[in-house]
């Protein structure tokens, strides 16, 4: 058996897992101890990396002798029944104290579970959600781990010292318990689906209305990319366009198949907020424009709907590509405060204490969604830990004040124009929606008293109240069914 | 114990309960067997009811021993953990070859572990989907059963017997195995959701837009109802407008609280969507606008955001209620197009083998959502079993050819005047989106590819590929990772 020489070890030696432990190798204090279900790829990774000084181990055994107490282990494995395995294995050789770290995409609800499971037996369990891809994992991903305040003594300095620094502080502080890390990560993919789908609704509608290139476009994105929209997305939309296919010469924008994959988290994000009952209408609207995109044999046949007659142009193309700019910020920001409204929730839900605006500053770097625009997250609930809604801090509302009518015209632009504005407009829906004094929710709660006795609340007095709709419709009070 | 004389038996005697015994046992050549956990109501209800001929029983036992073989018992309990354990003790006094129906409002996949669990003793589960609120459940409901084949034997005739019947058919068809009827009813209630979400709108807009009393605007739906729109949700929309409450002499829609209350099932049929990657915009947008209404301290502070400078007025009334009425019916097309896209693709990820014509009629009468439209959609189903998509059908194109541009004109009054149109909107993008001939889903490819290394296909060679974005950008075949 090896001497107990590292103090962390990774478990699963993929891209994202060796790159994740050469960063963890590559910082000061750190010794790290790598193990793989086969170990011709944890050979592959020692020979390739000499300078990082892994301890490998060809056993669970081996792997925890060679881990210093409290042991810490990331797992690094694609996520499903493979984490069950692996965590089932760690426990068999780990001790009480020591601390287990999913670094993988799991859903939330099954963090709760191996949390629990975990527990029993003394050792803690951590779901952390990593951020970044494989650049983020070797340079300097964006971390949101969960768990016990006891496995953060240990993991903290560890997790601060791989994780990317945006202002000069590390993009990693303790989400809350259990599986408030992977639901903060989760989230944090949803806000990225729904910020993608702006930026394509932004450069479909600035090409079709303008007739410019994908490379102009790209110029634009690039100029946006200075200002008030910086983001990593931004940037790399810019790189996309400019991107020429060397087989066709064309745009490879244009070779690529309009059919958008995804792998769950933005539907996931949607279930969860549908279960909480908050209104994630930006996410949803680009999760559902992924899955529509994906299914030809219905748009083959649904390509002969008709269109507006007329053809689409634009008569002042700056003042449009600004309009849009302005479009794609409103919707922005009504799509992080629905990915806030949604964290808020469910941290009320599971009991976690989240600091919101600790989470838009982890944000700010390493992650996908990285930008700019979350110090103006963070100073509103610096300001206002308990704002209701997000949007509404005064600096989201004077951009509001300055976009909404650029906002109005770009959805009336692409309805009048047959062009899918699905996030843009939903947002603005949303928008006009949450800030109405009235809204025609109240005929909804009249129809569903005429057919279901589902009963009503009035504006005038406390109680519930039922209309004898079949009877001689004078109203009673009744019992509260909601 | 009682000799064996009930062909049926209802378990739980709450309102929906003891009306759908009412009606069974009005039918012509059915005996029913009553029984409630308290034997109180029990005989509450066969005191009110003598014309019934109820066989009550105060223990299941007994219940059992009064029914004729194979025995058959309608379970009439609230959904959730009560239904378990109705079926445990139905499951200990029954024996192999009876049926259990539960009628209650279950979410298909417990119907799926239920059926699992039940036919392990060689007892039939049913799960049976019934609308039709309590009026439906004493004078006819639609029902859609699922359960096995050897069930629909003996249970076919008598759902037959009690169901609403139109145009000379009985709304009941067996819909499928084990979880089928659930997961359609489900829909079902999604559907309802949209339904009742466009009539909302439809009905803001109008008295926005040309300030007349809901008394006036329920002349309207009246006159609608006399249309292609005829429906049971129209025409108590119209009822519902007219009332006036007595109290304050006001119309009652103006007194009621403008918060719409839900019981989930909208949120179930979003979520299944989600797993089955569906896209089902309308009836999310309609299960989000329910939940943004009931959130009053988010609405308190975001009242002050800014909309619109002028004010909304409509100067041709009557040409803009047309519009209205298109727009209304466009996307009630939409919202029902995507939920028989999701039923269709629940039976395809579930092996059912669903007849969509026969599930749209048998929701022609009983239901919350029966119209006269859904002879349309049977038609459509008629001439194309295999349609990919329903909206793109012969009769539902040519409503768009004749709506669309009104459609229009109603998103863009609904985004100049600051009116939330949720599912107008919604649905309008998602007709877009769905007709192009090229989406910018090609794009969000490219970002996924940039910082994920996703990979995407081309448009014009087989295969997955990548694009070194991080080295030379040279374009590389990879593993589909989709």
């Amino acid at each position: 058996m090896p001497e107990a020489s590292a103090n962390i070890g990774v478990v699963g030696l993929a891209v994202m897992g060796s790159n994740l432990a050469r960063n963890l190798a590559s910082r000061e204090g750190n010794t790290v101890a790598i193990f793989n279900r086969s170990y011709e790829k944890t050979q592959g990774v020692l020979d390739a990396h000499p300078e990082a000084g892994f301890i490998p181990a060809s056993t669970y055994e081996e792997f925890a002798a060679s881990l210093q107490k409290p042991r810490t282990a990331i797992i690094m494995v694609k996520a499903g029944a493979g984490t069950d395995a692996v965590i089932q294995a760690l426990t068999e050789v780990f001790e009480p104290g020591d601390i287990i770290v999913d670094g993988g995409n799991a859903y939330f609800p099954d963090t709760i579970r191996r949390e629990k499971t975990v527990r029993e037996s003394g050792i803690n369990f951590v779901g952390a959600g990593i951020s970044g891809g494989e650049e983020g994992a070797l340079l300097g991903p964006s971390i949101m781990p969960g768990g016990s305040d006891e496995s953060w003594v240990t993991l903290g300095p560890i997790l601060r010292s791989i994780a990317a620094v945006a202002e000069g502080e590390p993009c990693v502080t303790h989400i809350g318990h259990d599986g408030a890390g992977h639901f903060v990560k989760m989230v944090h993919n949803g806000i990225e689906y729904a910020d993608m789908q702006l930026i394509a609704e932004a450069y479909d509608l600035i090409r079709r209305g303008t007739g410019k290139s994908p490379a102009e476009i790209a110029d634009i994105f690039a100029e946006w990319n200075t200002g008030e929209l910086e983001s990593y997305l931004i940037e790399i939309t810019a790189e996309v366009l400019r991107q020429v296919d060397a087989s066709t010469g064309k745009p490879l924008v244009d070779v690529i198949l309009d059919q958008a994959g995804a792998k769950g988290t933005g539907a996931w994000t949607v279930q969860t907020a549908l279960s909480l009952g908050v209104p994630v209408s930006g996410i949803a609207e680009a999760t559902f424009a992924r899955s529509l995109s994906s299914h030809p044999e219905q748009r083959a046949v649904a390509v002969n709907l008709p269109g507006p007659d007329n053809a689409f142009t634009v008569t002042d193309e700056a003042a449009f590509i600004e309009d849009v700019r302005l479009a794609l910020y409103a919707s922005k920001i009504v799509a992080y405060s629905q990915g806030f409204d949604e964290i808020r929730a469910g941290a009320a839900e599971y009991g976690w204490n989240i600091d919101l605006g600790a989470v838009s500053k982890i944000w700010r770097g390493g992650c996908i969604i990285r930008a700019q625009f979350l110090n103006r997250i963070a100073d509103a609930y610096a300001d206002n830990t308990d704002l209701p809604v997000l949007m509404t801090a005064p600096y989201f509302a004077e951009v509001f004040t300055r976009a909404q009518e650029a906002w109005r015209r770009v959805v009336i632009a692409a309805a009048t124009a047959g062009i899918p504005a699905p996030a843009f407009s939903s947002s603005l829906s949303y928008y006009d929606g949450i800030r109405a004094d009235r809204l025609p929710a109240a005929l909804v709660q009249g129809q569903r008293d005429f057919f279901g006795a589902h009963t009503y609340k009035r504006i005038d007095k406390e109680g519930t109240f039922h209309t004898l709709w079949s009877g001689d419709r004078t109203e009673i009070e009744a019992e509260d069914t909601h």
